[in-house]
């Protein structure tokens, strides 16, 4: 693309648009994984995740979620409002996996009797470190009130994937969101997709995800 | 002592006695930190840790806070109630130091604006994981309920020890606490020590507490 790139991550490059308010988001087939300690290319992922994510972004928009989402303007590109990020990880989980594992030593594929929300704080020089409530209003990161519209939304977001995924024939088993702000109202930002998402085929339990890439 | 020995950890003994509902506990002079991965012996340790448990928990009593204390009936031992102990350490930190540094990137002696409650799953094998509210529940560690209430108690006790130690020249900067149910009601628990707490002297800043055997 000829427009300006203000920002490359691990999986995408963001790039502004005349509009202030809006960027492009170029979805990359580099895959990363444990903070970016292993690194690789899949090719075709970008088009793939670009594709879910628009697909995703549309399924909740129709259920009255607010995201960034705007428009797919070609098969890896995503045009998206630009938002001020919370900067927390919001991660959902259905399903005991990954790291929620070795935290509560509850075996992997144990059903949570309810979903748990987990907050991280998006900050790799920390490791992205689990915070509670406490440490998030402590260190500013967001308002009592913003925590709690945050685990409200995010608890919303999965009802309504996790139907959609289940009538497919699959597993959400965990998922990470990001959030943030425009003209004063919370939107979901980033992706979601399969480097988001843990998804089992309910079936044959097989991993349809990220960890197929951690596990090589 | 000829009390049948029915636990021994890191840094305390414990007794039966003739009454099922009361334990003997022996502090020891050994020194261990880092989940055990360090250790030492420290003469006199065991006798000033059970002097200033004592001291804390009358401290503590004399403001409505129930407590497992009964009696110190020796120099080292606490004739204590027996508890179905809560499985969480329950830490309040007024003051950042050790893991808080690590996890929220703010600079070590920096004053919190508020006491932070932070809650830690008691499993050596899992190394003492973090827990947010929601694992607590899905784990069923505790009821939302008893969750609340702990935090509740906890900054309680806070409030009294941060004013009592700061009139004697002393910085509360965090402390761990545990607790336990007996005949239904929730009682504060172990001890609170130099072993259990991090405290710094107000004017010189000096650490006197278990972080001088931490760092030698």
């Amino acid at each position: 693309m000829n427009a300006t790139l203000i920002y490359e991550g691990k999986a995408k490059k963001v790039f502004a648009t005349e509009n202030p308010g809006q960027v492009l988001v170029e979805f990359k087939d580099d895959a990363t994984a444990f903070n970016g300690q292993k690194k690789g290319q899949i090719a075709g992922k970008g088009v793939i995740n670009a594709k879910i994510s628009t697909h995703l972004f549309r399924l909740l928009e129709s259920h009255n979620i607010m995201t960034h989402f705007v428009d797919q303007p070609s098969e890896r590109v995503l045009l998206v409002k630009r938002l001020r990020m919370v900067p927390l990880e919001v991660v959902v989980r259905n399903i005991v996996a990954g790291s929620l594992k070795q935290r509560t030593g509850l075996a992997e594929g144990t059903s949570l009797a309810f979903p748990v929300v987990e907050f991280y704080f998006k900050n790799d020089e920390l490791g992205d470190p689990l915070l509670n409530d406490d440490h998030i209003r402590a260190m500013n990161l967001a308002s009592s009130d913003l925590t709690s519209r945050l685990k409200h939304e995010a608890r919303h977001i999965n009802d309504i994937l996790q139907n959609y995924l289940n009538d497919r024939g699959l597993l959400l088993v965990d998922f990470k969101l990001e959030f943030g702000m425009a003209d004063g109202v919370l939107q979901l930002g980033d992706e979601i997709s399969p480097d988001t998402c843990r998804l089992w085929d309910r079936s044959s339990g097989k991993k349809l995800d990220k960890d197929r890439f951690r596990q090589d």
